[in-house]
């Protein structure tokens, strides 16, 4: 089966996700400029979940760049990674409301970390479809990035209960890693 | 006509429903790890409406990949079936408020039957515009499994009323029923 | 310029606007399945909203099955329906809430209106792009449809402010009217 | 990589932009015809936000009309215009609780310039892939409509502290301006 109507419905979903915390955002009380600061945490709070989710759409837009046919597994792989997205505005508000505490900063590990094991469970529900000199193949290679990801969220999850601050700077690194889509699809497109 | 946009349609109607319940998930009010306990409930009736509405969403896409051609009744038959999904969400968070109790399972039970009769309605209306030998009638067959489902559903409203626990193990029978999607497309699709 | 896009926009547009009463429907305070009668008339105002919307899309859905190409007046006349018909969930709810009075009843005349006057506007955005031997000028012919339900709404209007339950009445009828998309459309792809 | 894709996520984005504030739309306490006039100010901001997001959305509809290919810069350029889009449901709702006072007025002035700089940068980031004798190049010139509007904002923030009123009449011109999408590319469209 040809992936059209999962990119459909992921493009839909991503979409009200990333715009989710925009609902949130209310007007400030009073009319002065600097009255705009009143909603500081909340603003920051949907830049982050924003940034964030974004960063997971323009891969996946990459990743299926080289896609020839999907199954049903790649459909539920694919449903169980917009799940877990679906929790990050969450995170990301108890995160912006409560500040870096212990609680909020695990939540968000363990919401991260759900998301990079859904995207590495898509990616090998993928592979089993591709032959192993297909385009796709060559792209992810052994997923470095991604297992990197991983023990990264694990070792944040444990931090976070004795310096979250330490935490936030691992999923910072995660962030600006990813920021940048896979150069090895754009590599591999050209060349084709 | 081809089905296009009532793909489209569908999608953009499902990533709604999907995360309509994503709204109601607030962050804790304290700001301990164990604080998400509090939201227990809110969440677990977030991940039960969201596999219920994924899974009519992977049969909707493998049912239309043998669908050549629609009219204007399988239009009005497919937006009866999203009438049905759109009531999930609030049907999956009375129960995840009330629990187990007759009424919000009898309720359940209700929509549960309205999606299934509508998606049987729909697979109709489809097969009128098919020919006997069509790759769709073929994956149809005699719907088999529709029919259980409708059957189950009966049950189920009936005795939600006397032993709800009851009802809701059908329920999830019903789920584990079709969470695999069709075998039969996939089949006939690689036959072709 | 080929419609692609305005289809793809106006589809999602309509997805969230007929989803968007959903989110106003909450689970009963009880647990008694007689509980949901409380909700009657949200769940009402709900359906009302949703088979108004639809039979627009559904209508809309046609008319472009045979619209060979836009341009910018028809993305504003597009944009303007898409604006009208976002009034109609709070005009439904309003409707739901208050009852037949004068003042809701009023109030939705007005937007249906609106609303048919856009898609009348768009119409004519559209034949003024295409031959008078086009698909779309056959399948459009003299509007009458168009026109009776304008004059329809007008008469509504006025009637409001003394039978409010007639005015009511029209509504069905125009609804009735519209209900079954176009046969005109589909008779002219026939022949073709 | 082509832009299908982007459009399909841009195109549910904005939808859901475009229809927030409907949201914040209530039905009057009353029951009378003329009660609709107390919710008169968040009518006013629902279509000012509307229109405002329509225009870009027509703009970005044109432009892309003649882009043949995108890469991850892209992509990210114009997931920021995005984020610049989402924050204008809120700063028309403030101007239209407020009134014309300083604090909005600027707020809204910064987020039109972030979003005219966005566009600005969507621009840039899509003529560095095209050839300089292509429909994209012809048709974007020397920009002086992007040029002119950013210049208008700038004094517009800068105007909001001493008269805000001259600021939204500068609003107002820069809208006008870009109602009619960009005829460079009907034109060039039309001549290939």
């Amino acid at each position: 089966m040809r992936p059209d109507r999962l990119l459909a419905f992921t493009d839909g979903v991503v979409a009200i996700l990333i715009t989710i915390l925009v609902l949130e955002l209310r007007p400030p009380a009073g009319d002065h400029f600097g009255d705009i600061l009143d909603e500081k945490g909340r603003l920051l709070a949907y830049l982050l979940s924003f940034v964030f989710v974004a960063i997971y759409w323009v891969n996946h837009h990459h990743l299926f760049q080289v896609v020839d046919r999907i199954d049903g597994r790649v459909l539920w792989a694919n449903i169980h990674l917009l799940f877990w997205l679906s929790l990050t505005p969450v995170a990301t508000a108890w995160l912006g409301e409560t500040g870096v505490k212990a609680g909020p900063v695990a939540a968000y590990a363990v919401v991260l970390f759900g998301c990079a094991v859904a995207y590495t469970l898509l990616t090998l529900a993928l592979l089993a479809l591709h032959e192993s000199d297909s385009q796709l193949a060559q792209a992810i290679g052994d997923d470095r990035k991604g297992k990197i990801s991983l023990a990264l969220y694990v070792s944040a999850f444990a931090l976070s209960f004795v310096v979250p601050w330490l935490s936030v700077a691992l999923f910072v690194s995660v962030a600006v890693m990813w920021f940048i889509p896979d150069r090895r699809v754009t590599r591999t497109l050209e060349r084709s």
